[in-house]
């Protein structure tokens, strides 16, 4: 795939270069829009509207949804009333709501000045919702059936309608605004005779949204149903428009670097790593690397005040980075666990007891495998084998491995649950779970280690 | 939605209680399978097939492959040989495959002597591809139909065959077996006259892909292109089944959740975290641990190493946190952003050095700002505020200071670009990228940010 496209993608710059404008056309149109909006990002700038101007009315409106937000822009503001019109006529109204809310203001004037009134009417109405809900997700292109009609009047109206509606498959059965019932085309088409009415075959059991519902949610209920829309109602339950699956795709993939880059320890980002400016760059990391360097600092403060312990054993020093660096991995092994968990509504707050115990068990046998294995180690390879090292095979070289291995069990044990816990709190609490990723359970693991340390050390060697 | 279905939880387990299960069966009948699985995970075992017993033939197959592999297992040990065909004729075959690749070698004995002659050559070769390629996931029930029929016969034909089909909605236009064409149904019920032939409006621009092409990719493509279903061809390039969207959501969700448990140091799971037994968490686990409790070893070589500089100057070891943990969250900061770019397909090998080039300046910007921030921080608070600090506010602490911010921005520098082009190698090289995400990443920073900070201490203080 990737080589065909490499392949073509020079062919048509070629051709640009040539100003082999017909041949290059020719070669577009056997193309798929998503491929041709990949094409674009590659080009140059001034080289953009020359190739989207060779493209058919339909394709390019196809195309033009597929491409990223600045080449959108740099296009409307290249393009004439009249090609704005014609691309705007082609668009399905979810994605001119979708451009209307990424382009800045004066674009916008320009958008809605050139849509048709109908469109305006329907995009004013959508933005009306708030951002990231189904409302604002949605589209008004849907079809709609009347519970007595048959199954071969439905037929009809599809083939008569369905152009202009983005998803023909699944028609909704209303009585006034109100939804009462689903049936697919292939219901339809499957029918036994064209004289059944629609209200007995359609399906009652309506899953549907409200227009404030989550898109994340949304998308998840399309992907756990299995559904290729979802029809989403106002507040006075009556139907407004379908979220359709393609959408969802979208906006799962979304949600899902947002988390990542969360539990990265950044701020999510609207676009893509190459299109991101350094500066955008530097804005969505600098914040939490500002913040954790300043909390590891209390780390730092926890070594000067047991400075007395590490003097009186200096073999004590080496083995922190093994201690915060396994309690630091224990902990986000379980945080990245819970986190996505809660993000696929397989855990709930309820499931908290479960959870704890579940850790508690794991930790203790991750624990005890970590110690046995840290402890021999110790003895083999520290005392035995490396001779000239900080520690011997004496009472006293076996006592800083029992503080060492000590230290490690508890610290694993209490990193796996804080990691495991954190998450599900930040949910009841309302907040981002993923914002208790790795870095922010790293910083407290750090600090706890290191409390445990010196406790034992205190107990054990220094008493 | 949530409280609702613990509501209707709640019901159907009272009326299981209290024997009401023509009840039960009522209100299950109005469910969704997608529900009524979630609802069975959540039930006694004993009382699972039970409930399944209630539900009509069509439901209990729909919910049937919505099941854990455990209960789906639970169910198939406890059905007589006749309750065991009547669920196997509902399915359709990529959902067979699934549930024959789950189980257990007896029970797949089993499975496969129920299935019908026809079913069960279909799984057999459908078995024969690679696990997690698109032959494995795909189905062979589609439509295809001939270029030299009208479109008037092909609604016939799908209306005649359909039901068998797991998705009607894009119909393959097939000469021998080789793939010539697809039509939508959308397209054959718009067209202007029943009349048309299908080779006449078919698309002959076909996005394919090959049996052995793997499930990732192939769900990419779909999400990308919107399809609702990809076809899937054979080494003779003949057409041999599809892959439907459904299946795709399912792949991606898995491949999310397998990438960010690889990025937390986990071996990937096939179980949800409840459903895991503490044991395969356990297994799951504890590699990575080990591994990087090994490597982590090197680090406190390191500080070993320099002891001697360590106890020199005392001051210098309470920094040594707060430079791992930063260098650790600036290099787990780009790995995280380039392995999502990669496995979104936004990034590949030979943009490298742009990418390269971009940490150097986001890594630049990032380490100034951290280091005079750190700078100012040491000189305000752990010497003019803090006075029964280990650093005074003298030319001794003022170099301390310089150290500490010269290793800081040194760290910073290369912990990012180290973390961005690590994925990137592992790619080219065949690994997974997530592989180099938080974890590897700072086992690698830690021991590199104590050879840079002892190295500036070495030259500007100790010498």
């Amino acid at each position: 795939m990737t080589e065909r496209f490499e392949i073509v993608e020079k062919a048509i710059k070629t051709m640009l270069d040539d100003k082999k404008y017909s041949t290059a056309r020719d070669l577009l149109e056997t193309m798929n829009p998503a491929d041709i909006g990949a094409l674009i990002v590659r080009l140059e700038e001034k080289k953009i509207p020359l190739l989207f101007r060779l493209l058919p009315k339909e394709l390019a409106a196809e195309t033009f949804v597929e491409m990223e937000n600045e080449d959108q822009e740099l296009l409307i503001r290249g393009f004439s009333d009249n090609e704005l019109k014609e691309v705007l006529d082609e668009l399905f109204v979810d994605d001119a709501v979708t451009l209307v809310e990424e382009m800045p203001a004066n674009v916008v004037k320009r958008i809605l000045k050139q849509a048709d009134p109908e469109m305006r009417k329907t995009i004013n109405q959508i933005l009306r919702y708030p951002e990231n809900s189904a409302g604002s997700l949605m589209t008004t292109e849907y079809v709609s059936l009347r519970p007595d009609m048959t199954v071969g009047e439905s037929i009809l109206r599809i083939r008569r309608q369905g152009v202009d509606k983005e998803t023909i498959y699944t028609c909704y059965v209303t009585q006034g605004r109100k939804l009462i019932g689903l049936v697919t085309v292939k219901e339809l088409l499957l029918a036994e005779s064209d004289d059944i009415l629609v209200q007995d075959i359609m399906l009652t059991n309506i899953i549907s949204v409200t227009t404030h519902t989550d898109q994340e949610e949304v998308a998840r209920m399309l992907a756990k149903y299995d559904f290729l829309a979802l029809p989403v109602m106002d507040k006075e339950n009556r139907m407004v428009g379908i979220v359709t699956f393609d959408d969802a795709i979208d906006v799962l993939e979304e949600e899902t670097t947002e988390d990542m880059e969360i539990m990265g320890g950044m701020l999510p980002s609207e676009k893509t790593y190459l299109r991101s400016s350094v500066w955008e760059l530097f804005k969505n990391r600098i914040p939490w690397l500002m913040l954790l360097m300043v909390t590891a600092t209390f780390t730092g403060m926890i070594i000067t005040a047991f400075e007395g312990a590490l003097a009186a054993e200096v073999a004590l020093t080496a083995f922190i980075p093994m201690l915060m660096g396994t309690g630091g991995n224990s902990g986000s092994q379980s945080s990245v666990t819970v986190i996505r968990s809660l993000s696929l509504d397989e855990l709930e707050f309820k499931d908290l007891f479960r959870v704890v115990w579940k850790e508690v068990r794991v930790s203790f046998f991750c624990a005890i495998a970590l110690a046995v294995a840290n402890f021999v180690k110790m003895i083999l390879i520290d005392m035995l084998l490396i001779t000239g090292n900080n520690i011997s095979f004496n009472r006293e070289g076996l006592l800083v491995a029992l503080v060492v291995c000590l230290a490690l069990a508890v610290t694993v044990i209490c990193a796996k649950i804080i990691g495991a816990v954190l998450p599900i709190l930040a949910k009841k609490l309302g907040f981002d779970p993923a914002v208790m990723a790795n870095p922010f359970i790293t910083t407290i693991v750090d600090a706890l280690s290191l409390l445990v340390y010196f406790f034992f050390a205190k107990m054990i060697i220094l008493s």
